[in-house]
């Protein structure tokens, strides 16, 4: 991905994932890619950042409270993803839930 | 870097900073590695991970509360580095200060 996300006013919930992906990984791009589209179209979704520096990714999406993000965790095909995370592609991750509390930001363009 | 930070149990604070850097960005690199090596000698820092992919980054650093997250933007040469983030190296960047209130992490040697 290219552009980042654009959230409103705090208070809103991040969710941070950060992983270390196993040496083989056969098949985790199109469902990285397919779990962006499927975030996207969910209730309460504000936006995705993420980016992967060889094994280490980050990959931070935005939500208007926590029951979007349980509602997001129990997504049928998003457990899937989870379920092969584990067991094929990534050798470590952490999830950390975290509410938004303050915010700012910089644009060239504006300033 | 290449490794993924071990926090404690929360609750503890993520600042969470995303940016697009600028075409020309001379002095960047090692500024951002000072910024880490110097954010890591601070009060209440937990930790920090950070990935690039071409001209989009996302850094998040851990600390134990908002003072010490305070205290370190204070710093003299934290300052200076945004001060020449903002005037040389970044045409966007958001900074988001969160609490982390869940956590959960997987480590396949540890499975």
């Amino acid at each position: 991905m290219s552009e980042l996300s654009k959230t409103p006013e705090p208070p809103y919930y991040a969710v941070i994932f950060t992983s270390r992906r196993a040496p083989e990984h056969e098949g985790y791009g199109e469902m990285a890619d397919r779990m962006v589209q499927l975030a996207d179209g969910q209730p309460g979704f504000l936006g995705i950042e993420s980016v992967r520096e060889g094994a280490i990714g980050i990959t931070v999406s935005y939500w208007d409270s926590v029951e979007a993000i349980d509602c997001w965790r129990k997504h049928v095909e998003h457990r899937e993803a989870q379920r092969r995370g584990r067991t094929e592609w990534y050798d470590e991750y952490a999830v950390r839930i975290a509410r938004v509390e303050r915010a700012r930001s910089f644009d060239r363009e504006e300033e």
